[in-house]
């Protein structure tokens, strides 16, 4: 009883299903798409290339690239209904909130059918996820309705900056939004994939599996390390004062986000890689502290803890060099994490079982009725 | 190898963890929330009773459901900003998307917190998922923007039908309306439950869960099959008929909704409930066929394929009776559902390590890198 109790917990180590699309801590650099190293994708390819990786079966000709780049500019656009809806939210509202409602919402207005079918559909949230979130945000905060098509970039990662900041990004900034939508696109059976895949189970559309990822990784054990770890460094002002109130938080036994990780034993492969562009970030901006904040965070974390810095940490550096506000770190996360999950829902359903697994029953013996007015 | 794939497809038989809410196919009359039968609570309980129950820990004392009926009358009135976003929703959305995005409007609107915790939220929920749906529903069909709060009747069950149809439904029809909600509420970790307590074990918001919850139940392998029910017996006119027209669906091998279950072998105790209510209604409304059409259904699935009517069937008959139209079946499903959603998020919490599983890896070898050029 107990062993079964134990191996329940949180499903750890115990194999959910089959995945082609992923492998985590097996080959080389520990983390490949489709059989493809992280460091290299993140090197060598556009997101919209991994996204097509991802949810097409193989990386794109010259020619197919050039078709789904074009494909996906054409789907930007808004309904004017979801933008009246997204009107309607708050500022003080959790970003996360309105990215699971903006898709909810969608799933009404245009949802899974013969005529719009997974592929479509999963396209469709790639190319207006970014701008739901940034729509509500600007129209929110700024009382700006932000053109959230033509911004005059190609790409998603230059399209996001530019509907953020209405000016466009430097090269260096679309490069690092690039990578950094690479390293977050993908990551096998994490909590809000598997949600995914559980609705998608139950043959549910896609739009009901995509809000719900988004739930999950709202949760600040999944999503949102980036951000806890960007309030940690923000007051520090040298690497020293980072060092004694890390060594401070250490000793108080505080969670300290950003390190470690639940699969990767020695270091997250995808860390090296946004490491080394906020460190370049750091020199275009002029950043004379937040950087060595940071490096000395690792530093300390490995000789006190051994634990390294996993794909969030250093994202947090970069994104504030490139202006992003916090609260919409976890936002990116879903326009990365949108193409995994759409091609985990894809892969469910090629080969399908609902997913429905067992409980050990730890209530009452069975109980016979008591009348109301008998009750204590 | 493959005792390890064929154990992780659907995870069907593994523990996923523990729960004191329910236990399915074990004691007495087969499902028991918090040990006591489903068939005595569907006979002797309300559905306020029952949420109480499973929300709360024990049947509530007499001044305990009547505070609790108090605060769920209080809960009510939906936002306006809420009434807006359903007004946007137009006339041929599926009513379960509506649903899944007016809990998620409701997450921006009033976020869980300290001040609004888990208890408020899921008792909110309770009180105006009904809502949400009928006031969507009967502004986009009728043009009416209903009265959600003060439809003069008490419990949730005569809420309903009240909102639905604008006239006091017959004490028989909130008699039947009650135990449905009750035979609903809660079963184990069904796979919209499951995916709740994914949600939650990121440590995600209520709002976020349930949101969650709602889009699983709207497959039609979990939720659905009452509608898919009736879809089937809708066309029948006599018994005979349908025992021609289902004998052709099995010779296709057509899939018959409404029959066996996941877990259960030899009969499903919600069955038995609903089937009698089914039959009361069919003699209070003058039914001269729809029961006998459904009976027969029974009797020739079980004389050719041994399998009996799970809950779904009989409810189908039941909520035409009513005057239900079929697509508002499974938004029925989550009004009642929502308190099992809820409490299981709420055991999640209390005893949580994050839901992560692992994935047999099936993809391609590790890959190098094949310039755009090159790739065919």
């Amino acid at each position: 009883m107990m062993t079964k109790v134990l191996s329940g917990a949180g499903l750890r180590g115990q194999s959910a299903g089959q995945t082609a699309l992923c492998s985590v801590g097996k080959a080389a650099a520990g983390l490949t798409y489709r059989g493809y190293d992280i460091d290299v994708l993140a090197d060598k390819a556009s997101f919209e290339e991994v996204a097509y990786l991802l949810l097409y079966g193989d990386l794109p000709t010259r020619q197919q690239l050039t078709q789904y780049e074009a494909k996906l500019l054409s789907l930007r656009p808004l309904p004017e209904t979801l933008k009246q809806a997204l009107e309607l939210i708050p500022k003080d509202a959790h970003p996360m909130d309105v990215m699971r409602t903006g898709c909810s919402v969608l799933g009404n207005l245009e949802p899974e059918s013969p005529l719009n079918d997974q592929q479509d559909v999963a396209d469709r949230l790639v190319a207006t996820l970014p701008a739901m979130v940034l729509y509500w945000y600007r129209f929110s905060h700024d009382g700006v309705r932000v053109d959230t098509t033509n911004t005059g970039v190609a790409s998603l990662a230059g399209h996001f900056l530019t509907m953020l900041k209405d000016t466009a990004p430097s090269d260096l900034e679309v490069q690092v939004m690039n990578a950094s939508l690479i390293l977050y696109a993908e990551h096998e059976f994490n909590a809000s994939t598997f949600t995914a895949r559980v609705c998608a189970s139950t043959l549910s559309d896609m739009h009901s599996c995509i809000t719900g990822g988004i739930g999950s990784l709202r949760g600040h054990l999944h999503g949102g390390a980036n951000e806890a770890a960007m309030d940690m460094i923000e007051p520090w002002q040298t690497a020293d004062q980072a060092e004694a109130g890390l060594m401070t938080k250490l000793l108080n036994k505080e969670t300290i986000m950003g390190f470690g990780h639940a699969i990767y034993r020695e270091r997250d492969p995808r860390n090296d890689v946004i490491k080394q562009w906020a460190k370049k970030l750091s020199d275009e901006v002029g950043d004379t502290y937040l950087y060595a904040v940071s490096e000395r965070c690792e530093d300390v974390m490995w000789r006190e803890k051994k634990l390294f810095c996993n794909a969030d940490f250093f994202h947090a550096s970069a994104y504030r060099f490139m202006g992003i506000p916090t609260k919409l770190f976890t936002p990116i996360f879903v326009c990365a994490r949108v193409t995994g999950w759409a091609a985990h829902v894809m892969e469910q359903r090629a080969n399908n079982r609902i997913i429905r697994p067992s409980a050990d029953y730890i209530g009452p013996d069975h109980t016979g009725w008591i009348d109301i007015d008998q009750r204590s």
